[in-house]
């Protein structure tokens, strides 16, 4: 089986970098200070016993942040940049997470290191098993598990090739332990370059066979959290791996299997005994510090290189009997691992002759990796440019310059809390969405982001999202009707609420007509199925016959149907009604800016819109105030500029209509509307037979009961209601309208 | 209270033209011959215990069509219109609808007029009593009852502007009564014009007392259908007519109130004593005989005559005390309906009167009258424009002239029946659910026409639809994920079903580098979420990198995202599937013609575009095959031209894609198909949590059952099925796809 010949054929080449990638990242939560927390693991992050996402590992200051296997390198670390937002935000404001593998300064007492408070007996038992056969403080280091697995279509291409191993299962096998001892062999690069962890900080080691000089990385070295050495596996074949391994767990040396701490590891059951069933289905790295430049430890480059490496290792032909391999690559890895990080490695030759490989298999195979090889190449030759060398040159010293990089992502994560970093191009509500189930512990998967298309899934639980509110619990016909407004308007009339009289027309000559029924009172012109204030007129006090028409046209520019309405006096407020419920009222009013008897209206506007909340483009909860012709023109009306100063309290208004997207303010009253308004509201979206709904009330005084027919008016109800802007409003309280929607959709873990 | 005058305010005017419409109307069901049927009530027209629409009156034979109550004429005629067809479509096939008032020749022997038979008991002794006191002969008449009633604003607001009376109730009942009386004393007009029972047919009479010349209106004289001559009711007050009526039955001279057979009643509650309490709401004009040159017996001239008569009668002042006006009135009416068709009426001159009133009126109230009043004063003028007087110029005679008019019509509701008369712009598909939902006596409610929404309602229970499947039994998100051709393909996969291999594109740069990866199989480049066959390059084998290009590029041209997907080898089928069900299959193949060795290709198309199933724009079943460049250049691609003779039984294919919208055949395969594949289907709609779809399998042999994973591959399930490709296919049996999605909406009516 000639594997290098193969992977140059061309129907397997196209496949080459199809590949699955899954992370696993320990960090240390912190205080500000860069000391180790006391705390528990935040009660926010949901059940621990199940949370796909967000676990402790050995300490209770240990996070474990898990990203789902993805198909790229863009959504694992989109996954893993979402975590951490989750993990961040959902701690106490006064904690963060150490950027480094090594942990910074542990307690005196080993004691005071505590282990993580599982629920299973099980798990804390394992724990405290390390911590007598270990300690506790070389538990402390954090790393990076990295889960790689070949495309699947490749790997099948592949087995079609050959004619030598019978089964899919036995051909996964043998492929995964020729990468794993290739691994093994060559891992040193890695090491070389990845390694992170120079330095230990006070309380790490508390005995004196330490490295005495600084490394490229203790973590991957001898001196990091490894087995006693008389712990031997051969790798030679799964076999003799298993073999191996049952006979070190029967002999004492190890309790069970997964004490077994090798820098690669065979996946794809529960068991090693598993893989002789479905064949080796992916491989776990284990020897990769953390990244502390990087917010997530670990960026696109590296795991380029790394898929780059793992296809070399796939190419290239071993050159040893297995084990002696095997165990000439730990020797070097260790060695390379102590080697200073200033220092040019001993195996800079083999270093090499290894990029000149890799150079040549990305030229046979047409891989495009040029950059990432270019990259990596210049590192081999200038240590200085390594991981550990960074940080050894730190010259405030590693500890301050791991709290300097923790507080930098800290901040980066409370930047824009409305944003969940990895999917920052999705709606708002969805990012609001994703955060609350990550945060709850829900598994997620983004099936498709720019239709904003999400599944949930708790246990054998599955739902599908669309644009953060479209959910199952709705029927199909709602949101329809709903879109219509004529039919919404009917159908709530009939129901016995108050609408505004009106009527629909779908001809400019039908509408003109009109115009003797509707002159003498306040009405307004609509475009029948728009939803965001596009296409619509207000005649308070009778419009002659031309401005009417004029009216009209701007509304037939938007549908071929357009409404003629009952303008109703009042104050209109969004009731946002799920599930039978109002969980939040905004009133919305127009852009403004409130004086300061010094400053103008330019800088009034300015001054506002420094609010992190507020940008453009649909990309914040509260949009930019603008000064445009529109806004000039109003202050015009008012008898202002935009140099104007206003006095102090003296508010201005820059637009007339209260539209968000028009700079307008959000400001929650949920509390403070009478619950009368709340009750016509749920029994209106009732109506419509809807489940979630953002519903519009005109009402003449919130504060006072509704008694009798003119006190409110339904407007119309929106089937996709915006849920940020209730989320951060301008003023009053924030409501978790996505986790309300949660909720609704899970309540058997939410309720 | 001064009427006239404030009709006349500014306020009132534009309100004058409101009003609502309902119409019932009687007609004997005949045999083609014009004979009176000897057939039950059809049996396809479900229970007349609660059919709104269409019950029986007298007879067995004398259908009852009654529309709902509309805001507008067009509605009322649309309405009326439908519910033709469906009691057409509904009767045995050799049975038409009678189209003139008086019946056709009725049996020798009175026993041979069968009673309707219907459930409940005392509607039947009711119609026993009436053929005792009248005679069953009398009873076989038909007519129209017009029920009308003033805009609800234009009442309030006339309401509004006086003082007289306190309570709207009043103020309503006062206004309809004066107009009642003005009507009573009026109504010869109508009598006149529309007067349309100049002759009576064998066995309508059985006595002498008879009219001895043709006549205006049998139906409307002393010899119509009438109460005895000792029923005398006061129209001077409510009160009045209300004693009056009581009186009447307590002397026996009635059974009860409704054998009162007034031209006018009035009408608002179930007794007259409920007026009390509601106030008169409208008014039932009983005088109108069929127009039999049209279709459903009235014409829109003729409603908005009696509209405008009705303002007149509003408007008019009473010239004499109540009980002289009306049997003034009375004495008039008979007299007219007497007069020969042919002659200049008595009362012309009281007729130029009212014409010339209403033309003042019309012209102080600015209402938009003018065409209809010129029409029919000009009939006042020349008394052979009369219906009646049509009836009795008939050459053939009356008789042979409404057995001509009857077939014409059930011609012409046979002659599209994919068709429903009165809503025939709407989709078909919606159409087609009318039909059945009219049929099966659900209450419909048209929305919205151009949006294709109607609401059903039996008894209490009411349900919403949209394009005929959209419906409260699906849920918001399944239709949603199905729009999305990712993330439908997504969650079939993850469930466990076969679907195309393939890859979405966000830019052509990217689709552009996945060249090498499809290159060396067969495979279609789609664009994401369109669903009508436009956009899409199917590669058989191998294309060069520029046809790839370009077929990206087309793509691209109708979605931001594109699809390329492997393409599989079978044939398509679609599967409509509802609540777990397969309810029909279709086969979908490209426009074609069948050579007979004789006629060119264009002859073969003509002719096969005869087919009335065959139209254009979606308004039929099937579309016309086109000879454009694309099908000329298909022929040219097979050495033909459109002038080729093909040899018999040779099929030629005018077309590559299999689209009925681009003169494709439609062959229902439903009972063909193996089973197999309808359990993947019905599966295969459940994983995407939908309850109506269209899912398309490709299938390489629809009669093997299916055993292995090439047996078939699932291409796209669609959240709008069309249905009347099933209805109405080309070849093979017609599946009712909206009866069954009535069945699903109202299982307790339909299973």
């Amino acid at each position: 089986m000639n594997i290098k010949e193969m992977m140059g054929r061309e129907t397997i080449r196209p496949l080459l970098m199809q590949a699955r990638y899954g992370i696993e990242k320990e960090s240390q939560r912190v205080d500000l200070a860069g000391d180790l927390a006391r705390t528990d693991h935040p009660a926010a992050l949901g059940n621990r016993s199940f949370h796909p996402y967000i676990q402790t590992d050995f300490a209770e200051t240990q996070l474990e942040l898990i990203t789902p296997v993805t198909d790229s390198v863009e959504e694992v670390l989109a996954y893993l940049l979402a975590i951490h937002d989750v993990a961040q935000r959902s701690m106490p404001e006064n904690e963060m997470m150490w950027p480094l593998s090594m942990p910074p300064a542990l307690p005196e007492k080993e004691e005071d290191i505590e282990i993580a408070k599982l629920e299973r007996h099980e798990d804390v038992l394992y724990r405290r098993f390390l911590a007598r056969e270990y300690g506790k403080r070389k538990q402390m280091v954090s790393g990076i598990h990295f889960n790689f697995e070949f495309g699947l279509e490749l790997i099948e291409a592949l087995f079609q090739q050959q004619a030598e191993l019978p089964s899919l299962e036995s051909f996964k096998t043998e492929l995964y332990m020729k990468v794993a001892r290739n691994f093994l062999r060559y891992r040193w690069l890695l090491t070389y370059l990845f390694g992170a962890t120079p330095l230990s900080e006070e309380g790490y080691f508390d005995e004196e066979d330490r490295p005495q000089e600084p490394v490229r990385s203790i973590r991957t070295s001898r001196f990091g959290y490894v087995n006693r050495p008389d712990v031997k596996v051969s790798y030679a074949s799964l076999d003799r791996y298993s073999e191996d391994l049952a006979e070190n767990v029967a002999q004492g040396r190890l309790s069970e299997e997964k004490e077994f701490y090798a820098p690669i590891r065979m996946r794809g059951g529960k068991k090693v005994a598993d893989l002789f069933h479905t064949g080796i289905r992916y491989v776990e790295l284990r020897n990769i510090d953390l990244n502390p430049f990087d917010r997530v430890g670990i960026n696109a480059g590296e795991i380029q290189f790394i898929h780059l490496f793992m296809l070399y290792l796939m190419w290239t032909e071993e050159k040893k009997p297995a084990d002696e391999w095997v165990e000439e690559g730990n020797r070097i890895s260790d060695a390379v691992a102590l080697e200073h990080p200033m220092h040019q490695t001993a195996y800079l030759e083999e270093g090499r002759q290894l990029f000149a490989e890799m150079q040549q298999m990305a030229e046979e195979l047409e891989l495009d990796v040029q950059e990432v090889l270019d990259h990596y190449r210049s590192w081999l030759e200038k240590p200085e440019q390594t991981l550990a060398a960074h940080l050894f040159l730190a010259e405030e010293g590693q500890a301050v310059l791991g709290q300097k990089l923790a507080k930098k992502y800290y901040d980066e994560a409370y930047a824009k809390p409305y944003q969940l970093a990895g999917f920052s191009e999705m709606e708002l509500s969805t990012q609001s969405l994703l955060f609350d189930a990550l945060q709850e512990g829900l598994e997620i998967d983004v099936l498709d982001r720019s239709d904003q298309f999400v599944s949930l899934k708790h246990q054998d639980h599955l739902e599908y999202v669309k644009n953060g509110n479209m959910t199952s619990k709705d029927t199909y016909i709602a949101p329809l009707l709903m879109a219509n407004k004529t039919v919404t308007k009917d159908v709530l009339a009939r129901a016995g609420f108050r609408v505004p009289n009106g009527e629909t027309f779908t001809s400019l000559e039908a509408a003109r007509k009109a115009y003797p029924r509707f002159v003498q009172h306040s009405f307004v012109i609509k475009p029948k199925s728009t939803n965001y204030g596009i296409g619509i007129t207000i005649f308070k006090d009778g419009p002659s016959l031309e401005d009417f028409v004029s009216g009209l046209k701007i509304a037939f520019k938007e549908d071929e149907s357009i409404i003629i309405e009952e303008f109703m006096e009042g104050t209109e407020y969004r009731f946002f009604v799920i599930d039978h419920q109002v969980k939040a009222v905004l009133l919305r009013i127009p852009a403004n800016v409130v004086g300061d008897g010094e400053k103008t209206i330019k800088q009034l506007v300015e001054e506002k819109n420094q609010d992190p909340l507020r940008g453009s483009n649909h990309r914040s909860p509260l949009e930019l105030i603008q000064l445009g012709d529109l806004e000039k023109l109003m202050l015009k009306e008012q008898g202002f500029t935009i140099d104007s100063v206003p006095e102090s309290g003296q508010q201005v208004f820059l637009r007339e209509n209260s539209n968000i997207s028009t700079g307008g303010d959000s400001i929650d009253i949920t509390d403070e509307v009478d619950e009368s308004y709340k009750k016509i509201a749920i029994e209106a979206v009732a109506a419509l037979g809807a489940n979630i709904s953002g519903i519009d009330l005109i009402i003449p005084d919130k504060d006072k009961p509704f008694s009798e027919e003119g006190d409110y008016g339904i407007i119309e109800a929106n089937f996709n209601p915006a849920m940020h802007m209730h989320i951060y409003p301008y003023a009053g309280k924030s409501r978790r309208l996505t986790l309300e929607v949660l909720r609704l959709l899970f309540p058997e873990l939410l309720n």
